[in-house]
């Protein structure tokens, strides 16, 4: 199986607050963002993956701007690295105004999808190649992050998460604690 | 404004998985899912709250079984801590056996609600106080959840949050690292 | 087939009113309300059943109180009574008020629904063994209101109802006529 | 405000059973046709009121028929009586077959409307004038299911409900009993 | 396969406009109300041919006046001719006032379906026969229509559309020109 | 007012076939395509004319290729060419295999908006600016379809018309009728 790039199942899609993504302050329920979040997600998983893939966990979920009725959003969805046979894709989404069509970014979050088959069980999926330093950055990344998650769930020790370790340190250091 | 207990604001709902929540291979979409947890959670904040309240983050959604057309789902959430205007909210999903009744874990999420008023601004929302050692315990790690998250979002440092430090010296002894 | 109680298929479900559910004055449409009230009723009878059942008949249907755009509804189904193959299912919805949590009574009915095996035959049910003063006075109520069902559309003769006739007598002297 | 007849406000609508109104039999949800029902029902009640209209009881719903994934449903309401602020209507639900168009009765209801102001108040409707002798066997049959309906909630005494007595009378001697 | 004339298939359904189906200014969406119309024109080609009928094309679709939430909508759709395999179905919206239940024409539009078997092939359709002076000229003015798509696409030469040609002369000297 | 390029109101969209939007064959809906489209064509006129803009008319919908449940579907809307207070927009819907990611061009159609101001009345919008071969081809083409329309329907003589002319000349020419 030949490594893809991100390039190869970026997702792109744009969508309308209706009024039953909203309540009765007119602001979007997280649930319908994360919904809209997830099927761009599950897009891109299946572009890479070439196969239907499933949700398997989700992480850092952030909402910084309330989204209104009648607001346009832009979502976009990327693969970071790809594991065995689960990938790990960033979801953006941006509010865009309507004049100027600046573009304000609303919520952002870490997918974690399985490829699987006919009879749902996991199988193999590419691996990703990063092109660009903010590419390889974001699958250095990515890698950490699988780390902590097996690391919180008690599925792997720290001494085998060389990743996590570096990165405390690293962090510690360079925020002077 | 006094305090209140969990089960003043415990909230039940029982769903049906639905032809246009699964995906061609028949099992539920994370995101379908997740706009069932968000509602489930945003009554319960509201309960607590007294007050409309609005998700700002999700953490650590894990979705251990696939849930399939036709399965009853029983979505359960309570609140774990009240901060000034937020309020940490635990949601867990099982799927029921339709013979046996029995109960499968399918998914878990911890949800951060703000309470609002009319002008969309955050107002104080009443304390929680535990009352079995259960509810201690999510207190307790509900607390902890809050300075990871604004630790790692640079709004915090770990000087300011004591929680982290000995929970992460616990955590290393206990796991013989 | 053991007999089943009342506690083993209680279901609730906790509903928001949305925009989709509002005619434009802004309260609930009577069909989203039945609708919820089905879902739920149908889901208890499945529990009592341990089969998928089906929507047979309705009865006595009232609206009591308008509700309202962004109400939180508390809907609550048990069991009455089990016959042959088909249960009667009492429903309460009530809305409830965000600050006092007052619930108030919005609407009442009784759903007639029959189980089924694969090819949508009807099949047996557990019987309902009531075990409060309360239950048994359900369990006596619903099978009147299935012999009036089976007398008003010409399937049971009045002196093969013996519970309308003591009923209609009592009725008829506790009102003085 | 002069009287109107029943082809003023009859109302006719098709409708076809899609995916998510079905269970995992096949088989529509009763909760998805009443909605339906209420929708068609609502929209006769305003036409011969000329106002918004709210659902305000419902009698006698029998699912005759189940209906299927695909099926085309004829969904037929009239109003078979005006009262004060409140109409009855009759709602007939049949499905097509699609080679012969024969229809196939399904399920049949009768639905309470009460006529609203801005304010959600009670308002005085035309009365009904039937024109035929259907027409005026379902005017008399929708008094006397007023005044049962009435009767059975406490608010009327059988001696005020003349018509209820002779109808038992008159149903008991046609049944020899 | 006998003719049938336009009665056996005309299709009535009445909707009404819901928040879901409107834009931040009240007025609804072009899709929602292609949507409703496609449904009925499906139902109306279904009705005709006694086969599962998909939608091939779509003409000349004018809004001539905006739709609103709450509005009650006359949906109705009639065959104007059948070819070999495939319908011209016309349907025609309009909103009704509340008061005068006056109609106002929304919209008109042509669709194109065509029947199909059990694999999603075409198969043939019984012919229309007119009965009417009306239905006649719609009768001819499809075939002009189907000429002028088949032409515009390149399918069909100008010598092979006698129809199109003949109307081309009879439309510029009607209009002087 | 600036003139636009085509660039800054391109619109992409990618949508999931799901169970709702399909017929027993398991093949989408007509009305549900056209809504799809239709959503995404509003967002590209809202872009252009950074205002809330409404269907006015929709032309030449051909349904090339059934699209089934599970398909990806690209959704691409761009504006042809800007009027007074009017922009053709072109849709292309295109269906994409999973496995090697291939285009099937499935649907294309013209939508006509009108931009318009907070009492729903046409404004004027910015002109288009063609900057490509292509560009310029499609500008041309919009504006003879426009002069079709307005011919069509009685609005405007041929002789006022003289794209349409000299394209109805060169039509027979190029195919030698």
């Amino acid at each position: 199986m030949n490594a893809k790039v991100v390039e190869q199942s970026r997702t792109i899609t744009t969508e309308l607050v209706l009024p039953n993504d909203t309540n009765p302050h007119g602001t979007m329920f997280g649930g319908s963002l994360l919904s809209v979040m997830d099927k761009c997600a599950s897009i891109c998983a299946r572009r890479h993956a070439g196969r239907v893939s499933v949700t398997a966990a989700i992480d850092s979920v952030e909402f910084h701007e309330p989204l209104r009725l009648g607001d346009v959003l832009r979502v976009e969805a990327w693969v970071n690295r790809a594991f065995t046979s689960s990938m790990e894709i960033e979801v953006l989404v941006s509010s865009e105004d309507m004049h100027s069509r600046e573009l304000k970014q609303a919520n952002r979050a870490f997918f974690t999808f399985v490829a699987i088959d006919r009879n749902g069980r996991p199988v193999a999926v590419p691996a990703l190649r990063p092109e660009t330093k903010e590419e390889e950055r974001r699958y250095t990344q990515a890698g950490m992050r699988r780390e902590i998650r097996l690391y919180l769930s008690g599925r792997l020790k720290l001494k085998d998460a060389p990743l996590v370790r570096e990165d405390l340190i690293a962090t510690l250091q360079s925020r002077n604690l």
